[in-house]
């Protein structure tokens, strides 16, 4: 009785035994032969199939690999900072007194929420309270702003390329990207308007923009915030704006889409203290909108996975009072490291990257065949003074095949030294690799 | 211009106005006045007006409004457990010496890992490190086993009344919950596999049981789990086994999905230290299967999200080395405090409380017309010694309309002397409760 699903694997299986041998025979002994040696075919889900693997993960055990040979590896591949989380967060983990590791509100602690209303309005952000939800980390505030906003077949158009996890993020939600290609040639700059309505349909109900952008570095201007605060209120569209790296903004000034005065019930904000306090760890971001509406469905989506971690908020909390300097001390440490990684990439031969205006990331051109090739022959097949470098590959943030095929992102997450030390490793790998395009 | 999604409101708006102004004077002016005062009509999606508000939370403005008039509130409405989360791992936080709080291992860190396979070898089940992906809390456990293993439209099997955001995952998941329902004067024992099979049709994938339930507190037996060992392998489905209260037993031993003999590929346990460790704001929780494709392609879910919280899985990997007699004490106050609300319950004139053989819930079958009046009426209406009580409507465990109208849930989170004072209180409640179905 337990075998009838397996039967059609029976049958199938059946030839390779010989029709010589009686079917009649046969039957019983296969089946159970079947059932102990194989018993299930248990199908996963599709979306389980189409969800991507980690475009910068992938590539980490061959990182260990080069490692384990007595490779030191810079690792420019992924956004963890080597900064110290700030010691008064660390502390108030520490000092924390509650014998009881209780739920918090769904929406975040509101003595938290509070103080984040402050932080908002040094960036010229006015918002109350209660247009907080804290979430586990930006991860969550993007699911939930996909969730709360669209639905299963509706579409988000982002400009390419983009955080990979955002393609992540919306098979979960059923729904479907629509990239619109920024060019390297223009810094990754807005894409044209038209081109943007071009890809405007029945069924697009949101834009979504990192500002400053992963993997780009772009720090998008108040102007081309202003073209977007105009496209959404014609088609009447939400626009989901992440902005986890609004300290790290180099020369230009970080324009919030909360700032918009007539579409800032259209801005659902996502937020992260990640990158800000190097707390990556912590799993801790927000979802900030003045939208009523969307603020109280979102609700529902966070008290049903009841609240956000507890310890984090108390280090979040914190945070909230380090001296302004702070950021000035980490902003000037970014800003040494982008202007080395920038000068010596574009020292490079056939080498191009845009100076990025903010975040800590950089995408640059480089004269190579393949970026996946690349990048796993830089762990599997080169070596320079004993050292090699770990990247990003430029195909992973574009949801067009095909592009980003000569593209790689730095994440300039190691000190000057180390940024160096792999530029050098970097311009000698290029100049032997078997793929550089001007070399074949 | 930008008014134009406006105009089909606008033309609603119009005939309140009145007939005899002309149309086109008004028109441009309407535009405006519609624009400046409520400027935009952002649909949220179907899914979000769908999901449902916590059936707990949503009493709680009516407690806070009790106690501000003076009233000492019972909380027996939620699982937030009154005993000390354990020093030891509170001390392992405050210990930690990791000047950076990084992104952990998307699985959970490794070290964790490899003490929870010895955790769960005493409880005789048999995994490898590499089954596991620790979650945020179970709450994302239950969601990514959705999300891995079925699509939209698919159908998970929940025995009813079932903890209520299974309902909440599975909207998020776009999947179907089939209930078939327990019955309280049976003790809310597995419904009769005749029942469950009835329910199975082609898209159905799964079948999820709490074991110990929440929120009936039912205790399942071998007999029961090797039932459904049989019927998953007779119908190719998964087994979601919710095992968050695994420590909380009375009398009865026991039996984890995940000791099957034949089915151990079907099941996908999923795990919570929220509630064992009286460490609910930690949000930590775990996945474990012995299916591999599963693991892999939860995997992915779990890479997108980066990593579950740090601080909460350096106090759970304290938690590992707790004496064995920890769980001794805990175990036997809940099992003090389950006596005595049983007790009082059945003492009370046309009550029937079943004796719940695990977790620390209970429901009970009280005369009341309607226990969402109730509940409501018992703190706006109520109060006996200055003292009130708040429980859980039955009707939000259970997914069949109309079902669950007499029985509410007790979480019994309190201590002896406090629960013998909600008991004294409900006592009292139910003699004057306008709503009594003996009285009316």
């Amino acid at each position: 009785m337990h075998c009838i699903p397996y039967i059609p694997r029976l049958l199938a299986f059946l030839p390779c035994i010989g029709s010589t041998l009686s079917l009649c025979a046969l039957l019983p002994k296969c089946l159970v032969f079947l059932y102990i040696c194989n018993p299930i075919m248990l199908p996963i889900s599709n979306r389980g199939s189409l969800m991507p693997e980690s475009p910068i993960r992938k590539l980490a055990p061959l990182a260990e690999a080069a490692k384990q040979k007595g490779l030191t590896v810079y690792h420019l591949n992924i956004g963890q900072p080597d900064i110290a989380t700030p010691q008064a967060m660390i502390d108030a983990v520490k000092e924390n007194i509650s014998p009881i590791i209780e739920y918090s509100h769904s929406a975040g602690n509101e003595s938290y929420r509070h103080k984040l209303v402050s932080y908002y309005a040094k960036h010229a952000i006015n918002i109350q309270h209660s247009d907080i939800i804290v979430t586990t980390g930006a991860s969550e505030a993007i699911l939930f702003s996909f969730l709360g906003c669209l639905d299963v077949g509706d579409e988000v158009i982002i400009p390419e390329p983009f955080y990979a996890n955002y393609h992540a993020f919306a098979i979960v939600a059923g729904i479907k990207v629509i990239p619109v290609s920024s060019a390297i040639t223009d810094g990754f700059s807005l894409p044209a308007l038209a081109e943007i309505e071009a890809k405007i349909t029945d069924r697009t109900k949101a834009i979504l923009i990192c500002n400053p952008n992963n993997p780009t570095g772009y720090l998008y201007s108040e102007q081309e915030l202003k073209q977007l605060e105009n496209l959404v209120i014609k088609y009447n569209l939400y626009l989901f704006a992440d902005e986890a790296y609004r300290e790290f903004c180099y020369g230009g000034k970080h324009y919030s889409a909360l700032q918009f005065e007539h579409a800032s019930q259209h801005v659902v904000l996502v937020d992260s203290i990640s990158k800000r306090y190097s707390a990556c760890g912590l799993r801790l971001g927000a979802i900030v909108t003045k939208n009523k509406l969307v603020i109280n469905t979102i609700m529902k989506f966070a008290q049903a996975r009841l609240s956000p971690p507890y310890y984090a908020q108390v280090a979040a909390e914190a945070a909230i009072d380090l001296p302004d300097d702070y950021f000035t001390v980490t902003k000037t440490e970014y800003n040494k490291r982008r202007d080395i990684l920038v000068k010596r990439l574009n020292g490079m031969k056939d080498v191009f990257c845009p100076n990025p205006g903010g975040s800590f990331y950089a995408m640059a051109k480089l004269p190579i065949d393949n970026c996946d090739t690349f990048c796993t022959w830089l762990l599997n097949d080169f070596s320079y003074n004993n050292t090699t470098i770990m990247l990003a590959p430029g195909t992973g943030f574009y949801e067009t095949k095909g592009m980003g095929l000569q593209e790689v992102r730095f994440a300039y997450v190691l000190n000057t030294e180390s940024i160096n030390a792999a530029m050098d490793c970097l311009e000698e790998a290029l100049k032997v690799y078997p793929g550089n395009v001007n070399n074949i």
